[in-house]
């Protein structure tokens, strides 16, 4: 079985106090793809211009990621983002937007992509993304990433598409800003009330204090895994969400299961602390299984305690 | 056994988008109190002013808490701190500060105060509270709050503050500010490393987000209680290190126990999690042990998972 991803694939240049790259693989499907390739088979719907060589889509095949749904768009330029983060990576400016081929994105999905059962709506137009989710009727798991530019120009298209996905992942400001709602708890029950059939999940991105998770049931918190160096904090949240969904997708039968969304943060809580550790997709490039399986481990661990035996308290 | 803490003793005037109170009980050290006296006995040592009454020191004395070290200061008058909160209450403003009392503050500790087997130095200049540290030979645990202002002008004095006692309570941001280290956690080993002796845990309070523990052996995260109202953040962070501090108290003897940290984490996250819901003192005025209890328990659920069957993960 397989998840798409439909979204951007990019090339970014990106300055942080830690270094710099002045052109290099980025995109929100991208991450995604990378991210979910080590649970289940990928495919990738997006487009790249004449720039976009076979060294980038080795990239992702060599991950097993299906590049056959990637467009090339002739005579186009690949969509390009630059940016500069702060001295401790919690501001960015971004310095430069090209849409280059996106600008015209239509999606194309072949009939392999609008059969998978598992589908994630990275960020782009709001409309697209309701057109993507209609065409892909076998996906049994739907998930959607926004930003705050379509909070502001096209806030009716984005409930109305959020309303038809199981899950909405957003940064937790945005979560605000979509609501009106200034507390992320209310924020989240309110998009939980979308629909029909309406969101199951919502997942609030915190940077790097970590995610929340809030559905009908329950609510889970989870910190980002406490790493001394972060060098390029770009794609973190598609790197994130690339391993909840993969990890769903690989879990597909239990997707309601309070219990294995809180495992499938802690798998994309553990992506993404890799990527941040070097730029764009250097470092998930060559990561391992053991590796992730690793951090989720440590990951329990600094998350763990236990009020075996409680105190007395003095009324 | 008891808890001395030595701290603002304060009038404060909060607007939040939720409401608004002209002049309310508050102050570090006040705050402090109330959440540490479910644990243990307590002391207050701070100044006051003619305008303190005694309905103010009724609302500590209902809490058990010894005020005989509060000074008054004839012809003074008490601490005052006005701030008005933005719309999702992260940011605030200072709409005014009256040192009052504050501003010729010279701690005169009581020899009981003087013997407290626990020592909490809420945010005052580090002199003072280096003054106070070496007053209390008795002080087995003695942990210190600060804050910019201080890092700003007088960062050599607190970092010898520091140094003198067991653990540092302080914002990530500052903790970040402190030793001009941009990553949390690298802040938190550089801090550890001042001494002799040195603190032996760091905490970096996240605001919103929680709080996260560092120690020479490990790491611990834990999110704020999820909360639908909160109203009101003040003192949220001296409710917190009561309630930390106030744990230890009642568990001396194992002081260097990191699951007993994490669980003092845990019950100052509670009481935090009951003070913001509310107006300065009047939620934690008026509770429980039980409900402490009931909320220390919803967060171990709310931060639980458990990787127990590992997902093949594919290389």
């Amino acid at each position: 079985m397989s998840v798409t991803v439909v979204g951007s694939i990019a090339f970014d240049a990106v300055k942080t106090p830690f270094g710099e790259r002045k052109k290099m693989l980025g995109g929100a499907a991208v991450h995604f793809a990378l991210a979910a390739s080590f649970f289940d088979d990928v495919r990738v719907v997006g487009p790249v211009g004449d720039d976009f060589g076979e060294a980038e889509l080795d990239v992702l095949r060599r991950r097993g990621v299906d590049v056959s749904d990637v467009e090339r768009v002739a005579g186009g330029e690949t969509f390009f983002w630059a940016g500069e983060y702060g001295w401790d990576l919690n501001s960015r400016e971004t310095l430069e937007t090209r849409l280059g081929v996106f600008a015209d994105f239509e999606p194309k999905l072949s009939a392999a992509a609008r059969e998978s059962e598992v589908l994630f709506l990275a960020n782009i137009q709001p409309d697209l993304q309701r057109a993507v989710r209609e065409q892909c009727t076998g996906a049994q798991f739907a998930a959607l990433d926004s930003m705050n530019l379509w909070i502001d120009i096209a806030r009716d298209s984005l409930v109305q598409t959020i309303a038809t996905v199981d899950c909405l992942v957003l940064n937790d400001a945005e979560l605000k800003q979509l609501t009106s709602k200034p507390n992320m708890v209310r924020a989240a029950r309110e998009v939980l009330s979308w629909g029909p059939p309406g969101p199951r999940a919502i997942i609030a991105k915190q940077g790097e204090y970590g995610a929340a998770l809030v559905t009908a049931d329950g609510f889970f918190s989870l910190p980002a895994f406490p790493l001394e160096d972060v060098v390029d904090p770009t794609g973190a949240g598609d790197t994130f969400a690339g391993g909840f969904v993969g990890y769903i997708a690989a879990h597909r039968g239990d997707a309601a299961d309070e219990q294995l969304l809180r495992r499938a943060m802690a798998y994309g809580t553990a992506l993404a602390s890799f990527n941040v550790e070097e730029f764009g997709t250097e470092r998930v490039e060559r990561l391992t299984g053991d590796e992730i399986a690793e951090r989720v481990g440590e990951l329990e661990r600094v998350t763990h305690f236990s009020d075996a035996e409680p105190v007395a308290l003095r009324d």
